[in-house]
């Protein structure tokens, strides 16, 4: 074996060895079920699970119920949304406490001029053509979603998502929720309406209702109040005795159960014309492929679903993460919201994202793993095939009543108002402002619009905010070390640079530092006048202290001296480059000398390259003490030269 | 009279001075020849502007004609819009050296189905109902562009100018010129050719230069050459030679003279086909409003106007300031772009903005202040009124000649290419894909795109920077003060925050501070098992020097604490003071002090309010020294305490 080969077969086992290296943790960063599973904790953790995956259960057969009423498709389908995205999460998430369901939009399924594809095996689970072609657009809008999440993880942008920041997030859910309760009213009140949407559409909903008060159904309207009381009431106590009774009352599920009981018995749907869910079809339907014509017709619902989605559940996950203590990949989790999303559109599924209400629920019931959701999708099952088809009697405005009071956490957000005041104004005006363009237009809308606001204003602190840090006689934590040669240092002023210097901030640099220079040379001509030779030790950073207070001792005239300190510099672009060399022949026209103490290579390469630097004197020093060192050798230097002279 | 009558009189007098004086200053500052007028120095600046003013006549003349050409209006319309613009950018505006042209815009006037408002009156200036219909179409965009302009003044955006950094201008007016180029090719090549324009156009003009090689027109080929030629060499020749000589050979008027008296005598029109400017009428039209019907049609060409327009007439005031130290206003310079577009516009005026080549001829010619303008306008209305209709033998392959050298110096610009390169690789590829941006789509795209990836660029970096500066042992430059207390401080680290903490590096500034936390305990724990009650110093960042050498000294265990010197901190964001305190709890649950020294109140308040701070100990201290002696009494007092307890 000749040396080459060796080092061959080497580099091969090395490459095989990575290689197997490589994809197991290639496989568990992608697949964290692979990581968690096998070490999952059957005695402590099943039994809180269970626990919790019975609760959720419940929860989202009502809600998926509902939440499909919200997106105007059949109820059956929001069962299968609360079932097939729940078990992609499981698989693909890394929050432990996220239970997906309805993502938090409100207009899924466009108008009815959006243009069909007419399909003629209309007969799939029973229901209409009508309402096949509805969650055909709905699965489109998710399948689109879901590509375009799919496509922000190959492009590594889950790490963008530090501008989504919590006033914005909590401002366009807030107004998410508003919406989705507007859009809730007509069933709470038993109205009939028409669909009203676009900009503004929030208003005219309510200018409608109370234009048409008269037509408000009593029946519904006292029954949704009575809803609302109880669930409301009984999740208060919940809350309170959730300590001593680990199992919480399911009452969206009792009160389900005995509204349809009530509405069975008396005959409520014709007696009192009182709107009810009607047929639910039994099992799954086959997986079906979403209709792709209408793609391009939903790519701006889509863009929203894909960013407003992954915000709410991001925003959810890093709560959990937070809350009980372990990292959340904001790569993966795009990852696992786009699969969770293109996968289940396959079987006529809503788009879906994480549920505040569901994952607050989890929180409450205990729930320790992803089990939890997995086993509440086991009872999904055996409601789709079998307790389905009971479920014809619910009255909608119960249904509605379910929704609007499990929206509450995220309308209690309001509260959030008066921290953003007291801790930071800006971040109060951006809420708000946040939320009525979520509210006038629409939560993708809404959500554009803070992180615009938000990075504005951000730019417009930084431009204006102080770039340098004058190391003055007041901050007298420090002194310098060098006492000795402090008489010749009486007027070098070491400045250090506190911020990036970029296109931003570079002018304001620039006043910053001709500032000091003005006041500087102004009280030097000042003192000048007065004693022609004096130093001025007022501006003098290095001069406070013991050695120094011989003011009047005559001398001979000497340059002025700035030393930046570039340490804080942590990054440049051409501008502040240039606005850096500017200010070198500016002091240099003046006769005053610039050191850069703590300069980068590649600034110190940059300054070389951009301008013509003084090739006599070095201008660039390893650290502050070099550069006074330095600037004290020359100036000795200089002293001698002239006392030699004379 | 009373104490409060006295006090109300003095308060009125004290309004009335403040009011004649700021109205004073408001004038001068709105309209800055009130400034400048007064003070000009006959005598010493008469001449050169008078020489100044000679010179840029004779091109504005030129370069008017040529690029009326270009905005395919009528040529006579490019003589006004070099009259118009000129004297309302010398009242209002600030640069004294720029020179109003056209705007570095191609396409103005909208292809043929654009919906013109049918006029009946059509016999204005002898000109066809097409040609007024097209300069109407013109005119609106300018007078929309201007009122955009206008109103950007009146929003105070003048400020914000610092987004459109010089490799954004500087790509996007070379792209602007390739564009302008690219649409003189045709009478360059004297070629018949259909408007091409939208997206990628610029590809499909070269595609069809290509296809249609063999209608190439021999003459106007060869004409174009010669013009070329000869204006590249007498230019060259003339900025050798002004020094020398002060007047320059105006070659641009030598060849108009020269061409139309050729194509004059040689009767080319009629016998090679070669295409000329034609009649020019003569004298100034009286005023017409532009037509309003079209403005929404041309919403978009107006802000591109507006936005192009100015940045590039900056990029040129802010050039002449630099060179001849003086200021200029940027918002100003707003409203000085604004109402030159507004104004002309109801005298047939296209877009106007300051011209590059122009200011150039002002710098080369000795020009001192706007006078220079005015003096050229003196004579343009001279051409107007008694030289125009000799112009009609012009030929156009001279004139788009005449464009493409006058653009020499924006297409120059490509050399900037290495510089960007050599100072900043980031800036290099925005100046790229802006160039590429503006050539396959138009000049507002461009500047879009460039000033959308600047802000892009500069938040990635600034998320991904260095937030902390540990004060450690290598940077021997300081020592502290009080020498005596360093043994109780082993454990004490001062960390200097240098950045304003907001969404954009909040994280980042975590991972950090944690970093520096986990290397900090892990070594203490490492040392606490060799020795358990050593003290560690590797980390410490104060122990180093004379004092603290004994290392082995038994003492008691001490809490670890962390001062963090506040003074870099400039502004802060909700999400920062959120991480802030997230930091405090984490270090409390980890028994690690924090202290946090140099705070503005601001950052107290928030932090006070945001969460449950320890009220026993304070952590908020006035400077890094207090917070030490404080620490240091609790540690005494600990110390005590444990001893006596023993």
């Amino acid at each position: 074996m000749t040396g080459t080969e060796r080092k061959r077969s080497g580099v091969w086992r090395k490459i095989r060895a990575v290689g197997v290296e490589d994809i197991k943790l290639w496989c568990t960063r992608r697949l964290p079920i692979l990581k968690w599973a096998p070490a999952y904790n059957w005695r402590e953790n099943l039994v809180p699970d269970a626990v919790s995956g019975v609760m959720l259960a419940i929860q989202q057969v009502t809600q998926g119920l509902a939440f499909a009423v919200l997106s105007s498709v059949h109820p059956v389908f929001g069962l299968y949304g609360s079932l097939f995205p729940v078990i992609i999460y499981a698989v693909f998430g890394t929050g432990r406490h996220v239970a997906t369901g309805r993502s938090p939009f409100e207009r899924l399924v466009p108008s009815a001029n959006a243009s069909f594809t007419t399909s003629n095996d209309s007969g799939v689970l029973g229901l209409s053509e009508f309402e096949m072609q509805k969650i055909g657009v709905a699965a489109a809008v998710s399948f689109l979603g879901g590509l375009i999440q799919v496509a922000m993880f190959l492009l590594h942008l889950g790490s963008a998502t530090f501008l989504l920041t919590e006033p914005v997030i909590s401002a366009m859910t807030t107004g998410a929720a508003t919406h989705v309760v507007t859009s809730q009213v007509k069933y709470l009140l038993g109205m009939k309406m028409p669909y009203i949407s676009g900009p503004l559409g929030f208003f005219h909903i309510y200018a409608y209702i109370f234009e048409n008060i008269r037509s408000v159904q009593l029946e519904a309207l006292l029954l949704s109040l009575l809803s609302i009381v109880v669930l409301v009431l009984v999740k208060e106590l919940n809350e309170k005795f959730k300590r001593s009774i680990k199992v919480v009352l399911p009452i969206d599920l009792v009160l389900i159960i005995a509204s349809s009981l009530a509405c069975y018995y008396a005959d409520m749907e014709y007696i009192y014309g009182l709107e009810v869910v009607g047929h639910i079809p039994e099992g799954i339907p086959s997986p079906r492929a979403p209709p792709m014509s209408v793609l391009p017709e939903v790519a701006t619902e889509a863009f929203g679903v894909a960013l407003v989605g992954y915000a709410a559940s991001l925003a959810l996950a890093q709560g959990s993460a937070k809350k009980f203590k372990y990292s959340v990949d904001e790569n993966q989790e795009l990852l696992a919201n786009g699969l969770s999303n293109v996968i289940p559109s396959f079987f006529f599924c809503i788009p879906s994202a994480a549920a505040m209400g569901r994952t607050a629920l989890l929180y409450s019931t205990g729930a320790k793993t992803q089990v939890a959701c997995l086993i509440s999708c086991t009872l999904i099952l055996v409601v789709i095939y079998a307790v389905g088809p009971l479920l014809y009697w619910m009255p909608m405005c119960v249904l509605a009543s379910i929704i609007v009071v499990g929206l509450k956490g995220m309308l209690m957000q309001f509260r959030d108002l008066k921290k953003y005041w007291n801790v930071d104004k800006v971040d109060w005006s951006i809420w708000v402002s946040t939320y009525v363009f979520t509210i006038c237009f629409a939560a993708n809308v809404g959500l554009l619009y803070g992180v615009v606001c938000t990075i504005s204003v951000v730019i417009f602190r930084f431009s204006r905010v102080k770039t340098l840090n004058l190391k003055n006689m007041k901050e007298v934590d420090y002194k310098y070390k060098t006492e000795e040669n402090c008489e010749s240092l009486k007027q070098a002023q070491i400045i250090s640079i506190n911020n990036p210097l970029v296109f931003l901030n570079a002018r304001k640099f620039h006043e910053d530092l001709i500032k000091i220079i003005q006041k500087d040379s102004t009280s030097t001509q000042a003192y000048e006048d007065i004693n022609k030779c004096e130093q001025n030790a007022l501006l003098c950073s290095l001069s406070n202290g013991s050695c120094c207070e011989s003011l009047s001792q005559p001398c001979h005239e000497q340059r002025q001296a700035l030393i930046l300190d570039c340490s804080g510099l942590n990054f440049f672009d051409y501008t502040g480059v240039s606005m850096l060399l500017q200010i070198y022949m500016d002091c240099k026209s003046r006769h005053i000398d610039v050191l850069l103490a703590h300069c980068k290579a590649s600034l110190i390469k940059a300054m070389q390259y951009g301008g013509n630097l003084d090739s006599e004197n070095p201008i660039f020093f390893e650290s502050v003490s070099s550069a006074i060192s330095a600037l004290q050798i020359n100036r000795n230097y200089s002293k001698f030269s002239e006392q030699s002279e004379m």
